[in-house]
């Protein structure tokens, strides 16, 4: 048995308590730093986890005997700190988005290539069990030749932190397709191999938020709203992606619209399709001749984000690629990059 | 009471024989002649109605006293049969798509501008109840300033006549777009307001149709397969549509394609939206400051067939505006066309 | 290849005219004889047919030369009819439901056991592909033992012909068991084998039909409503049915109710379940070890009328037993007659 | 302002927690005791929630000085710990099943009766916000007379703990409607008002849990099984029961069964009708002479625990009455064993 790898966490808010259980649950790591800037954050999750230490500075965590760290810090800092880490030697699981923006994301991707660490970025859903079935399935060729994607994910009210960081683009980057769509994006092109857009027609729409006072909703995630912040990113994003001659991608991305709350990645391929959605796979194809619908059934409360930790670690130890690389992750914010400069525009523009 | 409207029918086959039928339930119309290059039909038809002209050439047809004539022939004959029948001072009901081009529906319009008689399109879609109670609606500014539209009609399998006429662009304009899209993309454009695509970025795939040995099927209209006939038309097709800076569509249109079956136009307001199925409506809005779908009921068995007729008859006496003009109709064709220029050209295309 | 054999159609209203282009689809029979008693009907469907003969007394058919009849009289009559027919001599395909009450049912039954002829009774529902395709798979064991089935066929608002013949329990025989409840009882046993039921606990109400002038509806079967009619049916029904130690069968059938319109049969086996819809087939099993849903498709344009007339005729050749038994049919309306016996008593009663 | 209720919690598992949280959340209450067999857990808790008695034996938590008590306890010690607890004069918050039968519930409500403590039953589905605004509903008569219900909770996996405790007729009292039916029984009485089931006729099934080896899942709460333990409760359950002569209800509920996950309560009424699902709630009725269906929007994230706490204390404080009495516990119990009985005997039983 190997030893144990010895991590760090940077930024211990809500999801990066959820890296360190799911270290924890791999039994295949020691967290031994944890470092935020909220110092009652990091007694109490220090206490909780009987971390060792306990830092105010990600510099100073930097200098402890760790293999890997887990940034999860605010997104506008996530350039900085994952650039500091890896020049320090470390590992780095990097949490979504990679970074604020392209520029950012391949800063990163070239401090990664010249150093000695693995970087993996935090796209969580390729590892929840629907996510692998399908992509084995389309690697055995099962549905054909992918052609044509659909990412659809509309909520009918869900912008968070109204009037806070998500809804300041300074701090967040952008939106829905900042929030969620660059894990329904690396989906669509992670299932379908098409890692090619070339193009893309966009258009992004700011319809709720900006009326702060009048918005309507059931609940809010990191709210309530504070009515005197801003909110100067899309809450609802739509455009069609070419990849060279081969390939299509349509999508809908949004927090909030008057409609069905929706949430599906679509494979379109010649002998069969698929629709992913966030706890179900629906395959259609066919069976004895037979046109046929089929929906296997998964274990609801697997934890992906454990999975996840656990092929980091594979990866740090030279076991295997990292699960989602540095370099996909770029071609993420390439695109999303490109749907705003397009929206913009009012044209198509080409993704370099 | 008014005399009643005297009307002939050029093309007596199944969407014919529904324009008469539609005719005779108005009360208000009297179907004196019917014109079809197939005896058979036009004699058991002739029989059924007990219409007194039955003529083999439609030149003959447009000689007798009639009023008004409906085009129900085939799509490569529309711009000759309607420019003809405005030509002989004709009142014209067009079956849809208006013609197999945006360069042939011009020169429709053209030749009713400069004539006497009405020109109609029969997207009788709008007919439906609850179309005209979304329409409403939106006129009324329940649902706000119209953003975005979707307009989805997804068929698992669902060429028609494969090998025959339907999949044979000479014969037919096109595939799905030409067939379905024509309603979806009127539809989007009526109820919103928004007449003025001004470019689309799309593109076309015929995945199935090609392979007709292979393609495997429940049932199929307009059959069975001629498998030495000819496909040449998509099964797909799926792209995005700005209007100006105010307005944008995205869409989804096959005939084929691995996927659930699915169909629906959508429009986003900021105030509230809606989805119209085939035979639902569901709004998305507010009540007593609560948000609600909610989803009226409608009598499935109303003929949108004989609404259109009524509107048509009434525009015919200057009673009212055609329910959907030769103007709208080139529109549609004109954004169709553009969808396959820029299928071809592989980037957005404008429309003029 | 055998002689076509001669029928006839005792009532050629609706149905009867459906049975007419059964049997012509079938290739296998000539339709000698229809009959009816209103006049205009007839001479317009022995045109449209092309019958030799037209009469307007039943009893003048059984002396015409055919071999089979239909009956497809109103509710009423198919007591009698029947027995004529079969003492004539004839086959007989029996309109559901079979009678008024199980008394009738019972003396159709005795007659046709003591006849030289075949009974089928049109229980057409089981022809529909996925009804077959399920009927397979419980047959060759793949669900396992069926202990459970549910009959649920709700309608929001379908009241058919309100104040007509259809809610005059005289006429009809009783409400939506009678109508519809035949078809789902029949399925839920013919599939599941168990056909024995034992008692029954159920309730049947009527909150609709008898206000008639407040029913708000959307469209009419067999409309518009007879305000000054007769509504003394029940318009919903619920209940619980055992089938000895082995089995036990839910329903839920209603012309009205606030709610859902929901349809389906649901055999639940230990192997594996199934709900069989109006249109689908729903199978809940496993494969290579995971649980997983199949839905097969099937050609919606499939005929079951077509398919039962062919089953019928191979049934009067000795070809093979009747699609559907008089002894079923009995059941059948043994069940529903236990369930007005179990509503009006307010106590399960048994089933002999 | 009143002082805060001091209270205790026995028995501090997942559940017990939850009604520590729900405490501490309403601002009212001081939580100043817990109690449970488990040391670890109640060290464990006794920190996170810095809680000055941690006791190991609940008579030395009754001596100490607390209004009340949130009962937590395993469903066999319900009887024995309530009692004590109303014995000692002490509010209780006691959670379901209100115990193992019905026998065991009608000594804790005479117990209750005698003493001068609160009894509260801990049924927080009342308390989601979609049930309280369907009860308002109903309360006004905007749904008329309520005739009809169904209660639906039907899981196609989802036996808890198999081989342990929840599968131990001893420790439980029973199998899914002791887990689950308690809540959809005790929503359904409490909606429409029909309080007084007179008479079931039901049977419970065995399909699964006996089978262990064989028993295919995706994923267990309280897991993995115990293959070396006891089963001896139903999977299944189906019936009938009627409510004097005003209603019925029909119920299906289940840990397991092949066929598709589904939950809900369905109330039908004269004017109006409505399902209640896990999270939604729609109404079926008229706007404006024209059927519709009324979906309202809710915050997923209210918490009912909370409001839950929140009515026990005023209750405690006489404020109100207890949000679901003891007399309501013991006819839900009534009912549960009715439902056994009925199944035991093959027939029909009558609720004293």
């Amino acid at each position: 048995m190997a030893d144990k790898l010895k991590v760090g966490i940077i930024g211990i808010g809500a999801i990066g308590a959820i890296h360190a259980d799911a270290y924890r649950a791999t039994g295949e790591a020691d967290l031994v730093a944890i470092c935020d800037v909220n110092a009652d954050r990091l007694a109490s999750e220090g206490e909780r986890l009987g971390v060792k230490h306990r830092l105010s500075d990600y510099r100073d965590l930097l200098k402890v005997d760790v293999d890997a760290v887990s940034v999860c810090v605010g997104n506008a800092l996530h350039r900085e700190v994952a650039i500091a880490s890896l020049e320090a030697g470390k590992h780095v699981l990097l949490e979504k988005p990679m970074a604020l923006n392209a520029t950012e994301a391949v800063d990163i991707q070239a401090t990664a290539e010249k150093s000695s660490g693995v970087l993996q970025i935090a796209m969580c859903r390729r590892q929840q069990p629907q996510s692998q079935v399908l992509r084995d399935y389309i690697a055995k060729g099962l549905l054909g030749e992918i052609y044509h994607m659909r990412a659809v994910l509309v909520r009918r009210r869900g912008i968070p932190g109204l009037g806070g960081w998500f809804t300041t683009k300074a701090l967040s980057g952008g939106g829905p397709m900042i929030d969620l769509g660059v894990h329904w994006f690396d989906l669509s092109m992670w299932l379908s191999g098409h890692w090619n857009p070339t193009s893309v027609s966009a258009r992004t729409y700011a319809k709720f938020g900006p009326k702060m006072a009048d918005y309507t909703y059931v609940s809010m995630w990191a709210g309530p709203p504070k009515f005197d912040g801003t909110c100067d990113v899309e809450d609802y994003s739509t455009g069609f992606v070419r990849f060279g001659e081969k390939a299509t991608m349509s999508f809908e991305i949004a927090w909030a619209a008057n409609t069905e709350t929706e949430s599906f990645v679509e494979v379109l391929g010649d002998k069969g399709g698929a629709r992913l959605f966030a706890g179900d796979l629906r395959i259609y194809t066919e069976q004895n001749g037979r046109l046929v619908d089929v929906e296997p059934k998964f274990d609801e409360s697997a934890n992906h984000y454990e999975v996840q930790a656990q092929k980091f670690i594979a990866a740090c130890r030279g076991e295997r690629e990292p699960a989602a690389t540095g370099s996909q992750g770029v071609t993420v914010m390439k695109l999303i990059d490109a749907i705003y400069a397009s929206s913009n525009a009012g044209a198509e523009v080409e993704i370099k």
